[in-house]
């Protein structure tokens, strides 16, 4: 089980319209690897490839020709243009793919996993199975004596501890099982007991906990592989959408307090089930829990009072690990079962920026590095001269749809992407899942103020320019640009140029909208930005901006200086870099030097499951990160209002 | 707080009809000497010597003359005779003393405490005063690393964990008490915080779970005091009086189980809550909290499983230490406040016995000794050459007044001393309390079977002599020796000789009872014993001798070659000596080599929670014990069959 190397061929796989690029050990079947990154595809024949349901168009010029059960079930229209069953192909180089709404089984677009750094597996629990001598007049060890002993004649591994409600079950299982029976020890303490010889995997969860969503990763922690993962919503939505709001409940009455903390528990509870019941184990078998999350999270997961994290200074109760029963607070794990929480670094830089720094590796890398995490609080850490310094600045929630007056989730019918024609001044439009459009997502946002810029419909302090012909006003006179009318048709694209219109679609309904501008005048339901909405995104990105100066002013270099950015996390794996650079959120920067993780955190959460040397690591890091408050930071105004501005023309990246 | 010695001068004082012998730390105030012993006497002008309640007769002639308040309280008749007030009195010296019934505040005589032997207080929690700088925006350390990083600095302790239940206390002590507080610190984790300096004083309890009784000891851990104790009954007594028929209460159902477990619970914490509250403490000051007691007990109070230990081979769940939440099971103390088990030895060899051994001090004794703790299971330790064997003998529960047709428990009213006139051959007996007798005690029929094998009225085979006039027969023509009459009158003992009539007694009424045979009849409710009764002695007592014979052959040595007897238990500090060697439940030996220490279990209990090493010298002493199995020892049915004899006539020791 030790010194195990991921020693496997790593294949990069970019998927479209997901806008997701995963990391994956191949050569590897196609349909297991879109399911295996989190992504819902459908098959129903158990990738026998006679259902038909897993189509995916190889972007790629050069593909293989169909095989022979592929060639019963596409057409030839659909051969020619790229289209294959993912059960029927193999992964074996770096690839695009594009999976039709059709194909995909999940509503809920969320981001569970992220590219993935190399690491030795060494869990915290290990397994031993045990043939244990029968109990007699003339042998009379207790049970657990039995144990001890055999584990250190058979294995030399030394116990001096038993879970007690692993005793309570110990001699039940013992009797009934002929005295074979399968212990996990965790720390020389026994925490489960399981019959006959269980040691072929064992299971254990990683968990990001985030404001919004929560990604839960199924792990054997014997393979160190992921066996499955899940997303789901953060049911304490209810109580509040952000996080101070979710604090301010909290705070009102100890009921609330319990409540906020309980709800949460009880979906993740849930969810374990049916990600255990999905593949045949049962939620009693995992051994092992680490979670990460933002310093509000972590407190109100463990039910922790969390007035001292809404009142100035916002301090966290604690900077330490925390190891605690998973039972003690709730979480249906296996008997003896211990949840493994890392430090947060500060009240507003948590254990998932921790894990992301970890996830990622930027701590270990040479030269400067930043890696930014973009959420409603957006974490930003600078790895300078080996040393790790972070800030969180208020982002706010403008990229998670809040605040703006379309705004919505990432969610089917959310416009993603925006391409605006320099002549037309219209607007080509993408949605999730290729759904009439309902709303607009972060990185639609992002594209959309990016693409006003770029065109000069707003000028670089944000405003409209009020001639332009292609704006139009609401009913209430205010200035809109409409990314896509209330009566949009279904047709296809019609040669008007932009990207959407560019791929080739393989389905048949419910393609890309674009709406262009015919008159002055549009109605509510028009899915448009107005002004407000555009300051909304200068706030926001001007505070990461800000973020990102005042690390480089501490650390005495400049921006030039930087090696690479890392960009982590759901949102920050949807967006366009180009447009990130355009509306100013970085300096201009070649972007080859942006990368874009996906869920860092949930890598990092896996790799503190899989590694106890990782999980030293990560305290390590966790005492070495400097916090900066950028409130405190002398030039932090100055910065914010120069961070408000957008790029000069001449800075505006093309491609 | 370390190396404490207690360097107090040691006093000895027997307190008669308790029965008692104490050993004091004086010279000290008779009140809370006798009141610290765990004797309830009564008392309402908190020792000022002006209710005279606490009135008590001191035994030795060369007494002091009363003090000023004595004389004004006291009569002259009572002070010739000796009587003085507790509380007036300062014991300096060894003594013996009489409490009269009328100044008893308890009905239940239950001893809680035991002698002590000394060792060096190094408890396993230790209390910290902070002063804590305060959280700004410049000094943004968490709440925890504020009280980690000041423990490092100002008494160079590290922690690294703190309980999760203080941490949700935490962030509200801290700030409402300027920064100033007390943490308590236990193996690198914080367990409780409280306001201000509580350094002065730190509570614990040690607790001896017996069968029938169980015995609370309120300790200062940073005095290495007794504060305060109390014994209260088993409640578990409503679920079966013996273990047995409480293990098989316990199998019925899952149900069961529980109940017998919060039973238990339930009443720990109400008695602690009690006797906190009489030292005005709160039961949420108490850190620790260590618990010994048989196997059966210690199962049923963790809820553990006790199947295997109600069927051969009878071997407990684990022979390993337990620490354990006190809330996790239900024990309301401190947040985070842990409850301490020492290993059980075997099914039938608890952690009692260990604690015995640790509180008598015999494990590290040059010669040989055995060590007895007298009950339902009668638990023997040999130590010879440095090795400890121990044996449970199933000596049932007589002594406990069961299956003796007037048996019953030591309350009020019980025979609990018999002395039988030669040449008259009628008993005279001494009740508890001096209250009229309404039946025998264990100690009562040890006497009574001693008197009537010295006396000839039974013959060394148990038989009664038929001839004797004494004995009578009662309305089924059973056999019958009276004690007592049923239409006793309450005169006084007129003068045939006796223990109870030399006794100087204060009281006006409730004396001594005798009973003389008129006749050969007697009625039902006359206290008598009958054949049967003495069978059950003999049963009794034989076990305990097979154990101690079979003890002997074991390690290969003679009874002539024990140092000591040490007669341990609440039951063993009642018994008169000369009778438990005339009864024949040792060979005969010199009464110089017995002692009769008291609650040794309690001490042991105390010791393991004042003192790290003592805790850690117990776990030792369980690893090195070994456990006989006495029924597969060859001569087990042999040596059996020989205890059930008594001793030959010229072996009967007359004082």
């Amino acid at each position: 089980m030790k010194n195990q190397k991921n020693t496997q061929k790593k294949i990069k796989i970019s998927i479209e319209p997901i806008g997701r690029r995963i990391l994956l050990e191949g050569p590897t079947n196609g349909l297991d690897a879109i399911l295996d990154a989190g992504i819902g595809i459908k098959s129903v024949c158990a990738g026998k490839g006679t259902c038909g349901k897993c189509r995916i168009l190889i972007m790629d010029k050069d593909r293989k020709p169909p095989n022979s059960q592929e060639a019963k079930i596409l057409n030839k229209s659909e051969i020619d243009h790229g289209v294959r069953l993912a059960c029927q192909q193999i992964f074996d180089r770096d690839l695009k793919v594009y999976i039709p709404a059709s194909s995909l089984s999940e509503e809920q677009k969320l981001q569970v996993r992220g590219e993935e750094i190399e690491f030795d597996i060494d869990p915290p629990v290990n397994k031993f199975h045990l043939k244990l001598i029968r109990a007699s007049l003339d042998d009379l060890d207790s049970d657990f004596d039995r144990i001890r002993n055999t584990l250190k004649s058979e294995y030399d591994i030394s116990v001096d501890r038993i879970d007690i409600e692993t005793l309570k079950i110990m001699p039940g299982i013992i009797r009934n099982n002929s005295w074979d029976i399968t212990v996990s020890v965790k720390d020389r303490e026994v925490i489960s007991i399981e019959p006959g010889d269980k040691t072929a995997s064992s299971y254990g969860l990683a968990i990001d906990l985030g404001t919004t969503k929560i990604a839960i990763l199924l792990v054997d922690m014997v393979a160190g592989e992921t066996i499955d993962s899940k997303g789901i919503m953060n049911p304490q939505i209810s109580f509040g959408e952000d996080v101070m709001s979710r604090l301010n409940f909290s705070l009102q009455d100890q009921e609330n307090q319990k409540k906020i903390k309980n709800i949460v528990i009880e979906r993740i509870n849930e969810a374990t089930k049916e990600l255990c019941s999905k593949n045949n184990i049962s939620s009693s078998e995992i051994l092992e829990m680490t979670l990460v999350g933002n310093t509000a999270m972590h407190h109100l997961f463990l039910g922790l009072p969390v007035k001292q994290l809404a009142l100035a200074p916002f301090v966290p109760l604690t900077n330490s690990p925390i190891e605690i029963k998973a039972r003690d607070i709730g979480i249906e794990l296996a008997t003896g079962a211990y949840i493994y929480m890392p430090p947060p670094i500060a009240g507003f830089v948590g254990s998932d920026h921790l894990a992301m720094i970890l996830g990622t590796g930027i701590d270990s890398k040479k030269g400067n590095y930043l890696g930014i995490d973009i959420g409603t609080n957006t974490e930003i850490a600078l790895v300078s001269k080996g040393k790790i310094t972070s800030v969180s600045t208020a982002s706010g929630p403008a990229f998670e749809g809040a605040h703006i007056r379309h705004g919505m989730r990432a969610a089917p019918g959310a416009i993603e992407k925006v391409l605006i024609d320099q002549n037309t001044f219209t607007a080509e439009v993408q949605t999730i899942n290729d759904k009439k459009p309902i709303g607009i997502c972060g990185s639609g946002i992002l594209d959309a103020v990016a693409e006003l810029l770029r065109t000069g419909l707003i000028d670089r302090r944000g405003k409209f320019n009020k001639d332009n012909e292609y704006l139009c006003q609401d009913t209430k006179g205010q200035v809109q640009f409409v990314l896509a009318r209330s009566n949009n048709d279904n047709n296809k694209n019609s040669g008007k140029g932009g990207k959407a219109s560019e791929k080739e679609n393989p389905e048949t309904g419910g393609a890309s909208n674009a709406g262009a501008m015919m008159n002055m005048q549009c109605c509510d339901k028009d899915i448009s930005i107005n002004q407000k909405d555009i300051v909304e995104i200068q706030l926001a990105k001007g505070a990461m901006r800000t973020g990102i100066e005042i690390l480089l002013e501490n650390a005495g270099i400049s921006f030039n200086d930087i090696d690479g950015i890392i960009i982590a996390g759901a949102f920050g794996s949807y967006i366009d870099p180009k447009n990130v650079v355009n509306i100013g959120m970085f300096p201009k920067v070649s972007l080859e030097k942006i990368s874009q993780v996906g869920n860092a955190a949930g890598v990092g959460a896996r790799m503190m499951l899989l590694s106890k040397v990782e999980r030293k690591r990560s305290e390590k890091i966790a005492q070495d990160t400097n916090y900066l408050e950028l409130t405190v930071f002398p030039s932090f105004t100055d910065h914010f209002v120069a961070s408000m501005q957008c790029p000069e023309p001449e800075d505006i990246v093309l491609s």
